[in-house]
Parts: structure tokens; sequence; C-alpha cells
């Protein structure tokens, strides 16, 4: 700070690199590449849904997940309830991504006083119901003004049985793809809010159109974490080989697991499920059905891999279809068409970096 | 959301509160009414410098700290490397005043596209800068466009025996009341850099007149956490029996500890450490000393009280000052000045809601 400047603090110059073009996944790689771990009980550190930490007899696992506004979300068309019961689950899900159970939580909250007090009330109440909902305990957090806008960042701690963690890197070639749940829906969601948008905007009197599409508005406001397909997965004793959540489309996240794991992967594009009605939908808005479910991203399903053996004990259970298998590394990464086309799989998930 | 709208949404309407009306400890009391515990291994939730959570042999303390552009730091005199440094050390430093040791952290970052991928590496130099010297593990984090400015968000794990976490509930009548390192310089270092905030506004080719005002300016951008005194603590037996870093201001840490402990005190204004150079100042500025002590805040000292009986022990330690003692809470809380005279204690410390 002694030296001369002749630029202001923070500006891009013509010979500096933009975020935009790195990308959140470069950003990250590139700011964590000198990161050196101490503890002997830092087991997995950056780069998973949660780091894993040794506890003796258990692991914590510890994630945590940054929601702004007019980035993750528009005030126009989400309720402060909402708000608050979303920012909870995205966490929980990570959690549950691990295999793990939430146990913990903090949550620091910057705001520009144009918000008021009963606005936050909801918002806490949205996250409060969140927490009673999956038993999470709200231990602390950090309240701070904010020159414009809302920011919502939460920390939670998760714990498992050491054994039953559930790393990304797990997946072996022959094992079966999976998925809970549907996809596509939240996407579908976020269009018809986005449509209807102009309606509150014009006139806020006007009612906006928003009957009929409950399902889809309610995947994008106010998803669920699969807390429960990963308590009936340990119950059955299945262990998933690799596991993750579905926030950034299902393309994106089954390369994280491809990557992580060094794997191929052949995805059949007509198993995946998508609901009747956001099949109909996408269709209106002339999107392809399987591109709301690849690239919509805001589900909050699980998607995992198992080992082919546990075929019998998993095939028949609702809320889980099988939608692929993996391959070795060198065969690649496929989507494979109901025509039975193979077409590279390539992620054009939501990217908060790139999309700004 | 389905119903109609005559506002926009958070709009602060004449009959709802404002966030300036509760202040920040006014607005966390109100959000945070309604948390319930569901886990016995919570054993100490929100209202303190960590949440306290039973591992077993040890506890785990969590702990989380927002910094915003505008709010907690300006970018015109703070170099993104100690930016990064600071944000870490913040949150060490509530470790510390747990009496634990830091373990691991997450960093999450809300950036608005103004900033370079350099820009960041430094705030990441810094942040790793830290958690080498205190040896924390950085495990994780998340990252995000912003619409304007920065924001950091950090959370922290450390562990600690459990018979050893410090409260700020454990004070208790007749218990000194001590202080580490001096107090007040980093609010003079603050004055400082903002008087010379213009000199970089006005002309960027111009100098700032810094020479001289490094002790200052040093513990404004670069403070450190006083793990090295919780070190010393222990290992000279004394535990304690109520700690607080220093953040707010002398004045507000200390009735955090009183509130919470249940007893009044006597903080004698003449025993307060400060650093001769810092007091030539506050003068130069017309700012009485001890006034920047008790108000300005961002020292990240520790605050501790420690049984009478440790006297002894306690009295020529250098970097420890014994300030004063806790009486009971019907004697009230002072500040006795050098003449004598008692004035009730208040406390004016920075308020990042009120502030605003």
């Amino acid at each position: 700070m002694y030296e001369k400047k002749d630029k202001k603090p923070g500006e891009i110059k013509p010979k500096l690199t933009s975020l935009a073009e790195l990308g959140e996944f470069g950003l990250i790689d590139r700011l964590t590449r000198d990161v050196k771990y101490y503890h002997p009980e830092t087991l997995r550190g950056i780069g998973d849904d949660a780091a894993v930490i040794d506890a003796g007899a258990k692991v914590l696992l510890l994630s945590t997940d940054l929601l702004v506004e007019g980035i993750h979300f528009n005030l126009t068309y989400m309720p402060f309830k909402h708000l608050g019961y979303k920012a909870a689950v995205v966490n929980i899900s990570d959690i549950a991504a691990m295999n793990g159970i939430p146990r913990q939580m903090t949550v620091s909250l910057a705001v520009s006083s144009r918000f008021s007090a009963e606005a936050l009330d909801e918002l806490y109440a949205g996250i409060i119901m969140a927490c009673d909902k999956y038993k999470v305990d709200l231990v602390g957090g950090d309240t701070s003004s904010n020159v414009k806008g809302m920011m919502i960042s939460v920390s939670i701690i998760g714990e498992a049985k050491k054994e039953e963690v559930t790393y990304r890197s797990g997946a072996r070639s022959g094992d079966l793809l999976c998925v809970t749940g549907d996809l596509g829906s939240a996407y579908l969601g976020l269009l018809i809010l986005e449509r209807e948008k102009s309606v509150f905007q014009i006139d806020p009197e006007m009612q906006p159109e928003l009957t009929g599409f409950e399902y889809q508005i309610g995947r994008q406001l106010r998803p669920e974490a699969r807390t429960d397909i990963r308590n009936l997965l340990v119950g059955i004793g299945i262990k998933p080989t690799a596991m993750i959540d579905i926030s950034d489309g299902l393309a994106s996240e089954t390369l994280h697991i491809c990557k992580q794991s060094g794997v191929g992967c052949k995805l059949f594009e007509g198993k995946i499920p998508i609901d009747p009605y956001t099949r109909e939908l996408a269709k209106e808005f002339k999107i392809i059905p399987s591109v709301a479910a690849l690239s919509g991203g805001e589900d909050y399903e699980l998607l995992f891999t198992v080992n082919q053996g546990d075929y019998e004990k998993i095939k028949d259970i609702a809320g889980i279809t099988i939608i692929g298998h993996m391959t070795a590394a060198s065969e690649g990464k496929y989507l494979i068409t109901p025509d039975g086309i193979s077409v590279p799989l390539t992620a054009q998930g939501w990217d908060g970096m790139k999309s700004k």
C-alpha cells in the first residue's frame, strides 16, 4: 500500500485476468493451489460437497454456501420465508451428498437498510423451519449492514460414521449411475417466475398467473434435501461408491464424478426422470426437456453411483432411477440419445461467475 | 407470494421496524428468539465467541465472521493481502477467546466483475499466510459473483479440552479483569488512513503521509490473534473464568462479560494499556486516548477475568495488564477515572447496524 498507485484497487487492467475468463471452478482451482494441510484429522479438504474431519469413531463434515441477491435469488418473487428455507436446505443437501447427517449450522447475513426487521423475521422463520424439519441446531452467525442488497452465508456441520462417508472420487468402471426424484422442474419453475415477474413489476395489483405451476415453482422456491433417500440407502445396506447433489445440473455433476473418480460414463437421455407436466412445460418454453434436467440445476436431488452387485436391491426403489453406468476413462463421457446416438456429455450448467 | 402485493419486497413501510432501531445485538436477539436445539452435543449455541460442540474427550468450537466492503473494509487503503490476512485472523481470534486452538477454516467470497483474478490471488495469499502462521487448514468455501463490491464470509472450527473452554458467562465477583497487549491503536490507524484517503483519491501519483504511523496502521490493517497469550496461560495453569476478544471496543466487551456472567465491574481508566505514541496521536485527533481504547475496537486483544488467587501468577507477565475487577451485579458497572470518580460504563463501540 506504500507504492505509487495508478489505478483504483481491484480495477481490471488489460493484462489482468477477468473472473469471467476463469469461471467459478477455474477460479477456485487457481485460488487454492497453494493451500497446505497441517492437521492429520483433515481427511479431505477442498473439492467435495463437504470437508471431512476425523473425530475418532466418526467424522465431521463441514460445508458452506453463499446466496447473493440478484445472483442466486430475486426478491421480486422469492418470499423471505422460502429464501431462508432454501438457504438452509442447500447446505443440508451438501451433507446428505456426503452420506452424512446434518447437525449444526451458522447463518451470516449482510443486509442493506432497505430491509425491515419484519422481513428478516420471515427469513429466519424459514431457516428455523428447515432446522426443525431436518433437526439442525442453529448455533451462531454474524449480522452486518450491507451497502446494497442481501447476502446470506450458511455453514453447516454434519456427521457420519467414518466408513459411510461418500466422496465424489469413489466411482469405478461398471458402477450404476443413479439419481433421486425428478430433474428439470426447478429450472422450469424459474422460467415461469421470470416470465411472470413483469406482472409483479408493471402492476402490483395484478395477480401473476402461477396456478397450475405449483410443483415447478415449489421446486425452485422451496427445494428439499434428500436426507430421506440417504437414510433409506443406509437402511438397506447400500453405500454409494460416489455421491454429489445436483445444484448445477445433471451434466455438470456427472462430469464432477467422472473427473474426480477418473472414470468415463454412459448417461442414457431417455432414462432421465422428468415430471410429465414439466416435460410439457419445457416444450411450451421451446426447451428440450432433457436439457432442462442436464443443465437447469437447483433440483438438489442426489446423483450417486453404486456397485453393479447392488442392482437387485436398488432397481425397484421408488424415487431412485438408474440412468446409466460408469466406464473406463478411456471410453469417454457420453450422453446416449433415445435413438442410440452417442454425444459427448458437456456441462452447460449455471456458472455464477460466467453468467455475469 | 400468491397474495396481492402493494409494496416492493423488503421495503420499509412506516409501521415496520428499521434495522437501525434495533442495532446488531438487538437484531440477533430478535431473530434467534425461536431457535431450538435438538442435539445433546450442542453444549453452547448462539451468544459467545463460538458455538461449543461436544466431541467426546474434546469439544469443537465453531465461529463465523462476515466482512463487507464499504462496511468493514475500504479497498482504497486496504491492500488485498492484508484484507485476506485480517479476514482469517478475526476468526482465529474468536477461537482464542474460547481458549481453543484453531484447526479448519472455510472461506466464501462474493465478488463483482470489477475484481481481477490477480486481486483475488493477493487476497488468498493473505488468507493462506494467516493459515500458515496459525496452522489452520483451509478446507473449503464457496465463490460467487456479486452485483457490487466484495464480501468475505469465513467460518472456523477450533478445538479445546472440555474443561478448558472459556465462556463469557464464567466471571465471578472479585475476579480480576485483564487485557492483553495495548488498546486503541487500531482505531487511530483507521483515523490516519481515513485522513490520508483523500490523497489517494485526489491524486493517485501522490504519496499519502503514512511514515511514523506504521504501528497504528499495522494494527488496523494486519491485526494478530492472541493465540500466544492463550497458550501462555494454558502453560502456566491459568484458566480464565471468562474471556472475549476485543472487536467492538473494551467497554462493549466488558459489558458483554458483565451481562452474561451476571456481575458488575470496576474498570480503572488509568490502567488501560495504551501505546505512548497512540496516546499522543489521539490528542492530535482531539480524542481522549482512553476513549479510543474503550470504544475504538478492532484491536483483537483478549479481555479475560481470572480468580483473585491467580494474582501472583499473572501480575508480572509482560503483555497482560490488570485493569479492574468484577463486582456483584448490584454494585453496577463503572469506569473509575484517574481522579477516582466513578462513571457508568457504557458501550459506544462500533455497531455495524447503527452506523449506517
